[in-house]
């Protein structure tokens, strides 16, 4: 085999997906089931079928793109990511293992290998939180980890369904269906930009992914008293966003004395209602979002938050409210897919070091239903979720070798 | 004279009033220049003119409706408000000024009193800061307290400027029209709900004003670095909201420290960017509202404040820059209409007490023009710039009496 990447053409389909967005050059938004994100998905499904894989979406609009293998009743080999984008993001997170994928895929046909079993390249919906506020949608339906009935419980900031949104968007079928049956998938290997900045600060092209952590989110209301900016005197306030900033505070000074690296916390949204200049703040709204490789120091760090929430409501008599979204449990690779991508970057003379992820990944969902590892390759000073988020030509290229030679060497 | 205030129509006026609006009710929410604005202001010129007020619209939309008196070249007596409403506030800010005012007229003209001098009732441009950053806009051009060229600079948050939108609302003529001859106005008078507790508290149905409090107002921007909320390592962290929240409990602190009651600090407007859950907030746009009856106190504040942001600037290494919008003067109000209040007030045997004013009003501008002086009325627990903003009936036409012996008494 000479496997061979089309730098040229995948840096040009990176390109052309990015300007299918809403935000101004070189900013990427994209919000599932968006009209923007819909002409994304018509963009790709060409693509996919232009290479002649077999397309079909499940009822979340999953997309699955099959390369049918000698024995199509062999469980399946997938590869994939996703590509919603969160306001002002990138162009490469969730991207480069889509479109990697696909070019890994041609790489393949190219080089006349023939699969055994069938290879799928698979397009997951909104793996960001942004419209429904939790994340892997797609993904945690495939694999059980979200009940339908949840599911449809889901709303965005107007207020509109998961169900509505998505037959509006010409999906049909029920939810129910979007559940994999039992040993679907022989194995599932994520392409993904590390978004951290390890390999780069060690110059090293990839990092295998051996375990993917696990991440808390919640949202918290906070209802204080509003009046006007001139006419209450500061002891009789109630000020939400005052409320708000101490807690914020807390949830920094959590995470920094957990007493590992690997603890983040983050406040990503702060809506302040009404939102006037001569207005006091009555109610504030704040995302919460805490991740760790340790499960135990996760919940202890969510448990001194609740505590901060507890003393600043009981001090400023404000209420605050916490609403868990999800708190998923870390995953751990699977050792003998961990054992394909090393040969494979072996094979090629790339070096590699084992790593874990501290964002969360459709993987992580996928692995309690077939077996999964992840490749991350080096993205600019570790930067993602903004518009200069960066990975080089050359990286995305070596990704997508890698991955094709693992997807050879588990589907022959 | 046996003055009357119709109470009933008053009310239902002020009802009436309230249901133009962009709110949910009992919420009221009615920007400068919105199409609802513009309803509600046509609603009220057709009432003006239904009262025989002859009406004329300035360049900023300021209306004036005179009613003429039999020296039509004596100075003008004046009274009157604003009617546009922060979004989610309740229905007697301004309002009663405006329909108490009209009410009051009413009154007059049915006891068969002519007036010597114009009484002329002004409905004023954008009291509220919520569209243009800035409050007061059409007192301010009426006083010459802003110039034409600055508040053509001004833009709203979708970028348009004060004149385009005048434009577009059907406003003719030009900024440099606006500011008023001097001697125009004999004496202002604004009635007002007290938009503070005090009156309520004490059980007087009355406050005459005899001092305005001077606000100072900023817009600050905090930049710091955005990235993936689980990607990027605590310690290498430039947060822009945690920075922000350090900032907010410094205003709180500055305005609780200043050494009087007199002094409040708030901060109404948070918008975070980018406001996604697993992104870590790159940018924070805050407002700035300190307010104070004395000058080198507010000053002083602001000075800490000005500390504080370069302290939190450094030790985080964020930029924090501020923009001041306006710095005005206190006002001292009238002694004469003060008088004229009080001796009102004992005519009909009502208590009253005099009183500052911490809420900024038009009054402070028209101040550098002509003689003012407010007449304040209770409002429930002091609240306003809120939905269950209050001011009873009886209250309401105990303001609209004495406003209507004294723009009686003023222009006899």
């Amino acid at each position: 085999m000479t496997l061979a990447i089309d730098s040229e053409r995948l840096q040009s389909e990176i390109e052309a997906l990015a300007s299918i967005s809403d935000a101004e050059p070189p900013a990427v938004t994209r919000i599932v089931f968006t009209p923007t994100d819909l002409q994304a998905r018509a963009w790709l499904k060409e693509r996919f079928e232009a290479a002649g894989l077999a397309v079909r979406q499940d009822a979340i609009g999953n997309t699955f793109a099959r390369w049918n293998g000698s024995d199509p009743k062999a469980p399946v080999v997938g590869t994939g990511s996703h590509i919603d984008a969160i306001p002002n993001a990138g162009k490469y997170d969730g991207v480069v293992g889509v479109l990697g994928g696909l070019e890994a895929i041609r790489a393949l046909q190219r080089d006349g290998f023939r699969p055994k079993n069938s290879i799928e390249l698979l397009l997951l919906t909104s793996e960001e939180p942004t419209r429904f506020g939790i994340g892997c949608i797609g993904s945690r339906l495939l694999s059980g980890s979200l009940s339908p009935d949840s599911a449809r419980k889901l709303k965005d900031a107007d207020g509109k369904s998961v169900d509505e949104v998505r037959l509006q968007a010409g999906l049909r079928g029920e939810l129910e269906e979007v559940k994999l049956p039992p040993g679907y998938y022989k194995a599932f290997v994520e392409l993904h930009i590390e978004q951290g900045p390890i390999l780069e600060r060690e110059k090293i092209p990839l990092g295998i992914v051996t375990k993917i952590a696990a991440p808390a989110s919640a949202r918290i209301s906070i209802e204080g008293a509003g009046g006007h900016a001139g006419g209450v005197l500061m002891p009789d306030r109630r000020d939400a966003l005052c409320a708000a900033s101490e807690l914020i505070l807390a949830v920094e000074n959590a995470a920094r004395t957990s007493g590992s690296i690997d603890t983040v916390a983050t406040v990503g949204i702060c809506d302040v209602f009404p939102g006037a200049v001569n207005s006091i703040p009555s109610r504030v709204r704040l995302s919460l979002d805490v991740r760790d490789t340790d499960l135990a120091r996760r919940d202890a760090v969510m448990d001194g938050i609740e505590r901060a929430s507890q003393e600043i409501s009981d001090k400023r008599h404000v209420s605050v409210q916490t609403e868990m979204l999800n708190a998923d449990v870390p995953a751990d690779c699977d050792p003998g897919i961990v054992q394909a991508l090393s040969r494979s970057c072996e094979k090629h003379r790339l070096s590699f070091r084992p790593m874990i992820s501290r964002a969360y990944h459709d993987s992580l969902f996928i692995s309690r239903v077939a077996p999964v590892a992840m490749l991350f390759i080096p993205c600019r000073n570790g930067y993602s979720h903004r518009p200069d988020e960066y990975a080089s030509p050359e990286d995305i290229v070596r990704g997508a070798l890698v991955l094709a030679e693992t997807l050879a060497s588990l589907s022959a």
